[in-house]
């Protein structure tokens, strides 16, 4: 039971919406811990960002995504490892380790290296095969790369990845927030870049990166509370499921539950 | 013993100054102990920001108050929580269920709602009745709203708190300090202002949010070491606390013990 | 062995290179204790910034110092408290007490006061004569102050500094890592200021204070993997250390190990 529980709501979601995705670049297993009791519940997928996964004790690693697990959070290794063992050629063993590990998604990204769109096919048919829940991303690392996709192109590319067997598809936005996919470089979000997206595939299939507080709330007063969110700092899970449930300021009022 | 005693000076404290409130937006159980134990002695207030004590097991939100209570810390829901409850006429209950989970003030704002002066010297009356510490918060979380009051105007309602038995006023700034109250967008502190509340008000009753260290360090050089501050992150607790001592190069050999 | 160690490769360092120091401002010794645990080994080097040192109990200090050596981490005081304790006439007291607790290093700094060359001297020789590592620092804490110093002048003290003995010579960047030392005001390197210091010193004599994701990035590629940085935040102990191996999107493809 939740304290003041007679004052709050709690949010109804449709299944494969409202998820919270939070990124994950190194807390310690005790911390995590320690997020997870205090908060758990509200966290649905945790990425080990980029290869933060890598640069581990696999023993440390495993007891993380244990932790995880038993909270029903579905963790998973950040697209840049994949994209490593992909370019090596190594992507059989990576799926290997990554199901041994007990990683629950893969992200398959080419947010680095070029992958043509037979090769995604290819790709995201394996890993699917192999059990894994599927995440795409669409968007480049580089701003400079990254900012010479339409947004067209990239709804285009959603509705790809989704005809092809995605669970989600992530709109690239890295852990700053900035000068990259739906925003400006200041992490102001482009209002009708989001609208394009809008008009053109169904929400639901997208997971928004959005590290930024104002982007949060942008696209919760946009889309409703059950927005899928994405590259959510661990500091800012509670933040985030106070604001879907308008109990606070910024969205006080202002969402329906 | 402090480490390095032989080097420092303690602050001398009249009672009601020197205070630091801190911001908990979701900090776990064991972590919470862990800050505690380093620098418990330097958190006076600890407000449980907006609505977050009403999205946690009421256990833990009671473990967490216990731990707070065993360092002197007052701890305190947020005013966002309040104003859900007053708005939906359960401040009775509210009040009831605070005191049972051990919170020792509680803060009237009304950042998100419209509540009448008559009406809010009602609360502060009732609030005040039931045992608790009284903070009340002048300002609008919204920049917008919050912008249409003049410094004269908020001086008045710090003023108008402080005869009707208000403990403390909070001057708001929300997490983020920028473009609110004494705050231009960029965070900056606008000098102006805070003269006119030096000018016209007993500083000793304003507890000034300052999520900022310029803002720190900005009233610190103002209003000496024991200004009152809050909104301050876990993280910055000790940072706060060499500040206001002087040892640290922003304030060194600056500010009077 | 770590996770999908197939995939990755280790840094191969040359003693006195790829330093890491990170800025410790008041973690609690748990929390410390599980940082350790899952990146310990990219620490090197562990600064109590400024004077936090000498606001917590002299025991937790202790606790701390022993987790940073059960890792091989060298923890030492920030500069600071070294200016204090010599401008206060108490160097020797200073030196004693850092000893006794287990400080490995010394910061000998002047960012808030002003030693003379001669006596710059004497204190690293005697700090030096201690048995403790010397690390110095060149750059003034006030912007205004540190912005009178030419890059030609500083490169002028490092040599002056590394020639009388100094381990290691620090370029101030503070917490924030903004408008001082190589950094402009919004926290970007100033590539032509680094270029004199490439050009008239060896670069291995030197650790970037680098907080910023931006500033680690650029010193990488500009200086190879293993360049030395510090004030470097604990929780981006990790990310710093994949971006040192190529292992994220900002430098995959771009250094050599």
């Amino acid at each position: 039971m939740n304290a003041f529980d007679f004052l709050t709501q709690d949010r109804v979601r449709e299944p494969g919406t409202g998820i919270t995705m939070m990124l994950d670049k190194g807390i310690g297993p005790r911390m995590l811990m320690d997020l997870l009791e205090i908060s758990g519940e509200y966290i649905d997928l945790a990425k080990f960002g980029w290869c933060t996964s890598a640069v581990y004790d696999r023993e440390i690693v495993k007891r993380k995504v244990e932790s995880y697990l038993s909270y029903d959070v579905v963790p998973y290794p950040g697209g840049t490892l994949f994209e490593i063992a992909y370019t090596h050629n190594k992507l059989d063993r990576f799926l290997n380790e990554a199901d041994k590990i007990g990683f629950g998604a893969i992200e398959i990204s080419d947010g680095s290296v070029d992958i043509s769109l037979e090769e995604r096919e290819k790709v995201i048919r394996e890993v699917k095969d192999n059990g894994f829940m599927v995440i795409t991303e669409v968007g480049k690392k580089d701003p400079k790369e990254d900012s010479k996709f339409t947004p067209t192109e990239r709804v285009k590319l959603v509705n790809h990845d989704v005809e092809l067997g995605a669970d989600k598809v992530l709109i690239e936005a890295r852990e700053g927030g900035k000068g990259i996919g739906i925003y400006d470089n200041n992490g102001n979000v482009k209002g009708d870049d989001v609208q394009i997206f809008a008009d053109n595939t169904d929400i639901k299939n997208i997971i928004w990166e959005a590290p930024q507080k104002n982007q949060q709330v942008y696209l919760i007063l946009k889309f409703g509370s059950n927005v899928n969110l994405g590259n959510i700092p661990p500091e800012e899970i509670t933040a985030l499921e106070t604001m879907r449930r308008g109990l606070r300021g910024d969205t006080l009022g202002k969402v329906d539950l």
